[in-house]
């Protein structure tokens, strides 16, 4: 089993509500996710500190400080419940200075899905920490190595937050193995949403490459992005693949996605993989729309550690919290 | 007395909720508000109806369909309550194909403040109806003429609703105008808002000024437009003023703002001037933190019409309902 790793802290971070498809329901995100995957992997050790400098590599420093503040002035500013923006720069997006919190919330994201409450920020730090701490252990031999992290993050770009997603580690991963000289790294997204964030950040890099395995962005949260034709600009032409799916995706779908999606990666020829693992593809997750089993996991696993580059696995979403221990360590047991 | 245009569908329209600072709350935008200032103006007469052409000249038609369409799209998804947005395109907007309605609605607005009601489309056509009609008697020869308008229109861009507007009424106005052979038109926004939309639609047109008195968007809504360097660019450059003012400005502050875009108007030597006029500056308004008083607001119409510009004279906000009318009728009585 390769070394994986987990923070506790990331358990604080508990949002109670979401506004979805016009009314506030229960949040999709609770603990019991990370208890789940950490009960069924035992053997995950702490992360060590790397600080905040790698995920300064990836995110706005602006928008750093707003996750560490934005609950507590929230909560000076009388508001009630959960830091939920309102209103959002849709049009005319710029650097503009402002102060109130309502107006900082829908200024570093896009969506009413993500709360910021006063431990989004500790428990999205020690899951960075843990992708970078499996980093570590890959830079330094470890053929693979697994984060567990939560809240998810592959939705948070720059400078926002959204789709239940604060940090994004996947990012701080792929930065951080360029920054310690790694040529080239893929980013290999299979998680049931796109990764927008993900994308986003890399957009207009040479460097990286982003492939990503979705429900078509027509029917399917985040809506905006994700569509086939998205493909990278400037440096990044080309270093973009979407391969959007129709709902219903079983294994054989879904795997000939990832084997096209390996294809291309294979020929960017990184010197290291990141990959953005999301079991919300199960065919029981409450929120999503595909037909994965647990033994599948296995296979895409499997498919993946064949192509022989070095991985960072990274945890990314995940909604049948009972489920979503087994399917990820079958996931990684394809590794083995 | 100006002549003046009302039209009581827009009563239909009657959002119940808006999110705002992080919970549901009743929507501000009652029915009253336009009955209040209906009783305060006797001899309202009925608007003709100019069709959807002048409101595509400044609306997308996309934009338009799901106007008329999207409460309907809403009930048939089975989604609960109003129409409201929960995720936005904040950033990498651009055109795409999208069919879910939760797409659509955040798609085509900005805030979770604006309810897409099935009778806002049926009250906004009237209101701009109302608006054109007033230009109707300008152009014939009217030196003024006063459209009421319900829901507001200012917030309303190109192709997206926000602030509790859907169509923009002043720049339907503005264009119609153009299109009816004015050289330069000027709109002058007194609400106590600025009016992001007005902005965005002429940003970059050099034949319509747009002028703006506003609270600060550093402590209000909509918090990203409206600040003091934003001017225009392109053949636009210069052609837009906003000054923003402190919460509690009284009517010594606020008249010599209004002395400042008036004399900027002035210099841009418009043909009709189209004036985006709120109540919502008013002392005892709920939602809003200036301190005009009933009188005050014929000060301001008096310094307006002694500009000798045609004009039509547009409602946007006001929120105090039963003083609304009074208000409404202090200003017009400026311009006798």
């Amino acid at each position: 089993m390769m070394r994986g790793f987990f923070d506790p802290r990331q358990l604080k971070h508990a949002p109670r509500q979401e506004l979805h498809n016009g009314a506030f329901v229960a949040h999709a995100d609770v603990p019991l996710r990370a208890e789940s995957v950490a009960a069924a992997l035992p053997g995950l050790e702490p992360p060590g500190d790397h600080g905040e400098a790698p995920i300064l590599g990836v995110h706005d420093a602006g928008y750093v400080d707003f996750l560490k503040n934005g609950a507590r002035l929230w909560a000076e500013a009388g508001r009630p419940g959960e830091a939920i923006g309102y209103v959002f720069p849709v049009v005319g997006r710029r650097p503009i200075a402002l102060s109130r919190i309502d107006a900082l919330v829908g200024r570093y994201s896009y969506d009413a899905g993500t709360p910021l409450t006063p431990d989004a920020w500790e428990a999205s730090y020690w899951s960075a920490q843990c992708a970078l701490s499996a980093l570590d252990a890959v830079l330094a031999g470890d053929r693979n190595a697994f984060a567990l992290a939560r809240p998810p993050g592959h939705h948070a770009g720059r400078d926002y937050m959204g789709g239940y997603c604060y940090l994004n580690y996947a990012a701080v991963t792929a930065q951080a193995a360029r920054d310690a000289g790694v040529e080239r790294v893929a980013i290999l997204d299979i998680d049931y949403h796109h990764g927008n964030g993900t994308q986003h950040i890399f957009w207009e890099r040479g460097d990286v490459f982003y492939a990503s395995i979705h429900a078509d962005p027509a029917t399917d949260y985040p809506f905006y992005w994700g569509h086939a034709d998205e493909a990278g600009e400037g440096e990044g032409a080309g270093k973009t693949l979407n391969l959007p799916l129709a709902q219903g995706a079983d294994l054989g779908v879904y795997r000939a996605a990832q084997t096209r999606a390996l294809d291309a990666i294979a020929g960017f020829d990184p010197g290291l993989i990141v990959v953005s693992f999301g079991a919300d593809t199960f065919v029981d997750d409450p929120i999503s729309r595909f037909r994965l089993e647990t033994p599948d996991y296995a296979v895409l696993g499997t498919d993946i550690a064949a192509r022989g580059w070095p991985g960072v696995i990274v945890m990314e979403g995940g909604y049948a919290g009972e489920a979503l221990g087994r399917n990820v360590a079958s996931f990684l047991s394809g590794f083995a």
